[in-house]
């Protein structure tokens, strides 16, 4: 696949030009000739001999950056001056920030805001704890945590490099939900000390949003840690995945017009994202559902099985998929499914694998940023094609889920998070995409709709008040 | 003491009143016959009969506040409305929020806030950790860190109630230095558990305040953290209340003319805050210094000291004050005593132990609300005397010294915080109160004075590079 020139690949170079002849004009061949793209062209100062001009690139990689740079340098009478990279000056000093919602002008705001005036909410807090949801940003702050240990594609880089992602996660939640997220990025990848660390920053929390954490540590901290916790415990790696891979394939089956009890899906990946995504569709009705991972396709034979522990992620996946007892390989697995759902590693399908699926099927090839399968070769014959990617229609992109999700969680106070809310939230968020709307190209709405995260969250706050899963009704 | 209506007893009346007669102007007169005092009165809607009247009051406590509402219902034609209390209203909610500091309009925002633009910036820091200052909120954010175990003068009353606080002192931050700080209300008061956290969590900021953690607990969590980590550690009722004492004591010395080596110190309270302003003082060059406790004054014959570890702050207090071998109570000690420090309790000395004091003596009665002597009557003798009250001259607020000695200490990216940057601090504090504004009733400026924050901050980045505190010249 050629990748096209990407605004995250982008650069501002400032330049210096002969304000006579054609070195103006050259500017914009000599990037385009070199497969980048203008998106910008400031003159920032002018005189008679001279222009000063900031034009603004993208390119497709950091060394193709670097190249279209060097060609600029040799248009005769331009003088290169300084060249920011676009993405890095967002990031100076970061992408968050503190604030006050009142401001401390005189000794009477002083007085209330701090001593002695807010002595009198705290002992009102202390007498009713419940208060802390109306009295603090508890009732409307989640904590971003990460150990660092899977972060984006990067692997285990650590909680301090991981801290760009987790402060974009927040500003995502701030954008979409008006949810005030806080990232905390934990100096161990101990199971035990995270799940100790989590449970005891709670209380200034409304909800937990797990992130990054490598698998299987995952589902024991997240278990334990909704085991502990009277706030939900969201892993969105696992559960946002899930119920946006739920959503686009209940809008894709209506485009193939085939029943989600009746088709048969194949999945590649048995980590994180593929095991919740597995529970999410099986409690939503898949009734034929085959998992390969690195080995092949899991089964209860399967040698590295026969030996593992009864609460092993693996064991689990081979006790409630693969009735048939197909065993073999990815590629064996997938001629005649219905469904491909990978969320795995790139490339392990070709054209030919996806021709021998069923008639009308539907791929879901969600590794970043190289698929599994090439999606336009895919395109040939499936009928539906998703990716993980922005350069593609049918965009999988958990942003479409976890601002949405707890924004419902907090508005019904709910003190968990369970299948129910999420079968819910990938429900609504299918059918934001309208009858009229939906056609193989857009089994999923964008991420700038701006009814996605009310619907969502809507969806998620009747489900957990229908759960008494609220502060209210549970009366604790 | 009588106390004042404060704004921190304040609450909006609705009233609806006969648009003829007397009863408008009897509101006012109510309120202050009863001891309160009407800070402002709108009329929200008029018509020929009736008006609709918002009345706001400040009282001296919530039960006077409900007695002058009680006495509003008595005047004829009066119909009580809704009674508003404002300190609450501006606790509604929460008093803090996270924003973004860019805006994500498209998905270009979106690729260089989010994925996959911040993949770069973070191998960019996987590669080299120090750039986690330049391109993340590292650079700026504080964590304020408490358990609730002595929160105000309220007792242990939990992280859940503590937050009203550690938000107002986020907003602080904000406010005075421009800091983002971010409250974490940890729900254990064990030692260990608090180290290990808190060490965990430290990645994601620049400096870790902690606040209202009861002693001796706090020593030791200090201790332990300091060792640890490469942030600074600072623990606010500790260090904070001695460099604003040492400010004051500065200058109430430059009043009455003595010299700090040459004065009689003594001291009131062997917590938190005393341990620590002794400490402060003993480093700026008091030689004559007791402290007295519950239990009279240490020395170290006392009976509960002779079996004391060698590590015991107690311990310590014995073995560095007292030179002289002083025994007895502290009404005792005072007799001749230069100067008064109280951080212990209400009402511990009369006027009478004051004039028993040296001439020209300096009182600083910090306990509150309540000091350790009337102020009033303290001034009858003493040259100076200083609380911790807003409603008085000289107030002690630690409000004037945390924003700036963190934005010194975030400026020169200081690891470390030690006694010379406090000394700094303190000295230049005290050197906001010029010769021309110095005397016995302002030995400290308001902390409105825009002055505060900038000098603090300036004498502290300057001391943490002089100690090569940051992170460049030591070159971690």
């Amino acid at each position: 696949m050629a990748t096209a020139p990407s605004v995250s690949y982008s650069m501002t170079v400032r330049l210096e030009v002969p304000a006579s002849g054609t070195a103006v004009s050259q500017l914009t061949t000599a990037v385009e000739s070199h497969g980048g793209s203008v998106t910008g062209l400031d003159v920032t100062a002018s005189g008679h001999e001279k222009l000063r001009i900031d034009v603004t690139i993208a390119a497709t990689s950091t060394a193709h950056a670097d190249e279209i740079v060097e060609q600029l340098r040799t248009i005769e009478g331009v003088v290169l001056g300084k060249v920011s990279d676009r993405t890095f000056l967002m990031h100076l000093g970061g992408k968050i920030e503190m604030a006050a919602k009142h401001p401390i002008r005189n000794r009477d705001d002083l007085s209330m805001i701090y001593t002695p005036g807010v002595a009198r909410v705290c002992m009102a807090i202390a007498e009713n704890p419940e208060d802390a949801r109306r009295l603090t940003i508890k009732r409307n702050t989640v904590a971003v945590v990460t150990d660092g240990s899977a972060v984006l594609g990067l692997g285990n880089i650590g909680p301090m490099a991981a801290m760009p992602v987790m402060e974009g996660k927040a500003a995502l939640f701030k954008r979409f939900a008006d949810i005030d997220a806080w990232p905390i990025c934990l100096d161990t990848q101990d199971t035990d000390e995270i799940v100790a660390i989590v449970k005891a920053i709670a209380p200034g929390f409304a909800g937990i949003n797990l992130e990054d954490i490598s698998a299987p540590r995952c589902f024991e901290i997240e278990a334990r840690l909704r085991e502990a916790l009277d706030i939900p415990v969201f892993h969105d790696d696992q559960h946002g995945t899930a119920i946006v891979v739920l959503a686009a394939l209940t809008n894709a089956l209506r485009v193939v017009g085939k029943g989600i009890g009746d088709v048969r899906v194949v999945m590649s990946g048995a980590g994180a994202a593929g095991t919740a995504i597995l529970k999410l569709l099986i409690a939503a009705g898949v009734k034929h559902a085959v998992v390969a991972d690195i080995h092949g396709v899991v089964h209860a034979g399967r040698e590295d099985l026969v030996d593992a522990p009864a609460d092993s992620p693996l064991r689990w996946i081979a006790d409630n998929t693969n009735p048939e007892g197909v065993t073999g390989t990815l590629k064996q697995a997938v001629v005649g499914a219905d469904v491909f759902i990978g969320v795995s590693a790139p490339n392990l399908l070709g054209a030919e694998d996806v021709a021998a699926m069923a008639e009308d099927s539907i791929v879901f090839a969600l590794a970043n940023p190289d698929p599994e399968v090439d999606p336009a070769a895919a395109r040939q014959t499936a009928a539906v094609v998703a990716t993980g990617r922005s350069d593609f229609p049918n965009q999988i992109n958990n942003v479409l889920v976890f601002p949405g999700v707890f924004r419902g969680l907090l508005d019904a106070q709910s003190r968990t998070v369970n299948t129910e809310m999420m079968l819910a939230a990938a429900s609504a968020l299918a059918d934001v995409v309208t009858e009229d709307e939906l056609n193989p190209n857009y089994i999923i709405p964008s991420v700038f709709n701006d009814k996605v995260a009310g619907a969502v969250a809507g969806a998620v706050r009747t489900a957990a008040k229908n759960a008494g899963a609220g502060t209210a009704s549970n009366g604790r």
